[in-house]
């Protein structure tokens, strides 16, 4: 059993990898630190856990006792954790924030579609964003392929559940507001547009496609669902080999030959994607649930390619479907 | 045209209100008042009213230019606001706070259906509660014929919208906590009992039946849903009898001979009653909207019957149905 | 008062119709049809209305008793109406399905902000789509400033609230299915495309831009919200401008200097729209409620001008807000 | 590994048991009968499964070929079942409609709080009711120390997930109609009733409480929330202490010493239970996920309990928390 701990144990990230780990067969869970929260046990932040587990957040984190640490905290934060920490040698870390996606200090950037090797040799490992996730999925095999448009557009729109916005509460994840509502928020700027360009360069290093991403609040709590439009030479039947045949070994990846929805993805680490040509227009959706292909459950599937373990052990979910 | 000011113009009571009075064809609004936006537009706050308005929030409340003030600030500051105000005499006022309903200070307490008289005659005004709206016009005919039952209980359980929580975000109004969630809330002690209470005793004084009120929180932002259940002597025809000949005179008070659903209600000044009885138990549901009949509504309809005119003017609203 | 029948009086955009006109000042309700349902009130379907209203639905329609006709039936049986009844002589029509949106048989395709004079001098009008409101209020002031790109693309995302898909209940209007869920439906083919076109070709005759349409099933009852990108030679100043200027006259079409949403626009017959820039490409996004702007509160604003009342009249309507 | 057989594997009860049991360690699925769907993958209907099974509908049921069968089919079918077909001799049945809950014709009644034992030595399996399990739960504690009130009341009200309306649309399942909306169905009549007197009687003889038990529609797909008043002579303290020794050996259903909320059990097989004392009256408030303790996740709980493994084999679920 291979211990670990947390930090920022609080927020929704934390949450989601803890109801995640309390059933992983190979690890134990060490420490929970959450400053604010020292003394109190996780189930009264964490409700859903209930009945499962005894564990207090503490307010130490002896990062000597463990094998391995997740950083859990806010956009930011992880810079300064090791700024006031020293990291013993041996311990492996994953990083949930935006702090080394740029692969910066030895961090592998986590997305196991594309850098499975890399993450099994690596010691420090940076979670995609949530968005990033799904877009890069959306566009990994046609970049491989070397086919995003010369000089042209990929649009795409994406709607987000407000899980991603965290849990501390604010304007737009008011319920009163939120509820059956839809909004933009950062269009053509959005952070993970950085991680994705990058991501995209080292597959296709010449492209020149221009990103024309515009974020949507969705009002609904989980789940990413992301449409891309784009020029494509390949006929559908085509396009739909291309990407069954990057995922055929990624067993969380999923290209589906039929019109999909959010929730098939809802609760599971599972990204669905869809394929379709309309015209000179390639057409790719992708369903994934924001907190577990998107942050939580991926980072449980780093940790796994980095113990040499099969990268499903504790991620064989029961979708929610409702 | 009368003049009208409003004294804590940026919460969701007072955002209701403008959204009433804007289209209301006796009034004009003189201020909005509200120290935090003073300057902006109230759409800015508001976002429904784009286009319809040009009114800016106001950091100055001339309570001698106004004939009606509206007081939509929080509980308690209601109180606060006339110690550090004089009232100009003439000045009528309708508080929407809790602060004035238990009728001291001269204030009327104003629930049409019981007290149309009083409410014409007076120049002060304490609107009721959301939950006490709905429960009262679930007893009041009852208690009118002094059928509560002696030494019984009377058992309710009602579900509130999230907007009945205010504006300021909180926990339990987070989108991804509240939604698809349904918890209880102060059980047996909600502060509306008190003035539940009182209008029982008006009625039949020497009632001594226990209200158990269980109040909980809706995953919807508007709307009250009582379930009433309580012994009654009399056969189901007599109840219903008994509701639609107490009500035959209130406009918005409806009697219905189907199901009830609370959306019939949304977006109304009504309130919706279904009465059953079942074996001894007389079963009475109640739908009203939490902001209009609940607050803002009721406030404007007290408005209209302080100025002699036809209660239901400017509230013939369109139901949202959907 | 000029008096009205209705045609598929149970179907959602008669119930809607019927919440707008029973508050109309200059109509009286002469008939509500439905085979389905003659002899039963209209509350029994449409409960919103309880207490306000005692019409029986209708197995007969009298033509010659009214002046106005809404046909409210599915798409295609307008056409069989008019094969099985004769129309009177001086009966005006406004034909909710898009069975005329050609402008075959003498209607007038009825959006106000681009046809007002013809809808003044029309007895036939073909109400738009809802899909088609939106997204022609997003890009009418371009088309008529002939700023459509030649031989680009126009990409548009929208999102539908599940009362476009009618009353009857289906698998994607199932509230185990739909609910916080989001999928993609008729990509780049919907029917609405075909209004879309003949409307921009009318004011850019040479217009050779592609709309790539990709309609979405958003998780809430009402709405739509539109986002469209395209380049465009214009600053963002520019184009406020030119959008501000094409809408001023327009009542329900507000150009919003900030960020929107979509319950700005829910409950109300207004189209909101917001203008950005960002690098070559502009922004549109565009929210309206589908069943009035997208549907009978669009018919009643035709009505009006049809009667040559003020278009305003009767669709004052509250903005829900929440 | 045992063999496992569904019938009616279209509908909801089916879809979860499938998601449940394709990661059960113990056992393999050998067909999953439906006659509308025969031939098609499984996937097509229950979509969140995608990736993960390549299981097809059958149109033969082979009886002979399996260990467990699970009834799936709507009420009044499990009989039919087993008058159109022979029970070969040594299979296990477990039937999720309410045909054989009176244990009619040898079934166990398959509450594990309640028969462990006897399910332990069943052949077959009647399991409970969603709303039965809910009442159920909240009551058993005060029945075995024969604390239901004589000659007096237990007064409860519930709400229910739209998919224990089943997977057939109709009119309270529309989203238009369900969403934001909550409504009475069978009050004071629910058939569940039956059950849940059944089993008081077994542990309270002579009891003679009146159940007044009102039914509500929310406007969720998953979970009931229970809320239970009755009089109780016991302290706060000690009913707690009632509750938690009674359910101290069952691993799902957990008395939580704060206010709960229904999400805590939603996609979980867990029974959430708050007990307090207010004036005279217990307060009982329960939550669970209808399609896992209420159904599916309660059936398997049945079989790991009549194969004489643990009973929370394959039950380790993730909370969906959000």
């Amino acid at each position: 059993m291979k211990k670990i701990g947390i930090i920022g144990g609080a927020g929704y990230t934390a949450g989601e990898l803890l109801r995640l780990l309390i059933n992983h067969p190979e690890v134990s869970i060490e420490f929970v630190h959450s400053s604010s929260n020292a003394g109190k046990p996780i189930t009264d932040v964490h409700g859903g856990l209930l009945g499962e587990t005894d564990i207090v957040f503490s307010d130490s984190h002896p990062l000597e006792d463990i094998d391995i640490l997740f950083l859990c905290s806010a956009h930011g934060q992880s810079k300064t954790f090791w700024e006031e920490n020293n990291r013993p040698k041996g311990l492996k870390v994953i990083d949930l924030a935006q702090d080394f996606r740029d692969e910066s200090e030895g961090y592998v950037y986590g997305l196991p579609e594309l850098q499975f090797d890399k993450i099994e040799a690596a010691d420090s490992v940076a979670n995609p964003g949530c968005f990033a996730t799904a877009l890069q999925l959306s566009l990994l095999p046609l970049a491989k392929a070397h086919l995003l448009p010369e000089n042209g557009d990929i649009n795409i729109t994406a709607l987000t559940g407000s899980t991603g916005a965290g849990v501390k509460p604010g304007v737009t994840t008011h319920f009163s507001w939120r509820n059956d509502n839809i909004s933009v928020y950062k269009p053509f700027t959005h952070q993970h547009l950085i991680e994705i360009s990058a991501t995209l360069k080292k597959l296709q290093p010449a492209n020149t496609a221009t990103i024309n991403f515009v974020p949507m609040r969705g009002d609904f709590p989980r789940g990413i669902f992301a449409v891309t439009t784009l020029d494509c030479p390949l006929t559908e039947e085509e396009a739909i080999k291309l990407y069954k045949d990057f995922y055929q070994n990624a067993p969380f990846t999923v290209v589906s030959d039929r019109t999909i929805d959010l929730k098939q993805a809802v609760n599971t680490n599972k990204a669905i994607i869809r394929v379709e040509k309309h015209g000179k227009k390639l057409l790719v959706t992708c369903a994934i649930d924001n907190l577990l292909k998107g942050a939580s459950g991926q980072a449980v599937q780093n940790m796994n390619i980095m113990l040499g373990i099969d990268q499903t052990t504790g991620l064989h979910l029961k979708p929610s479907a409702f």
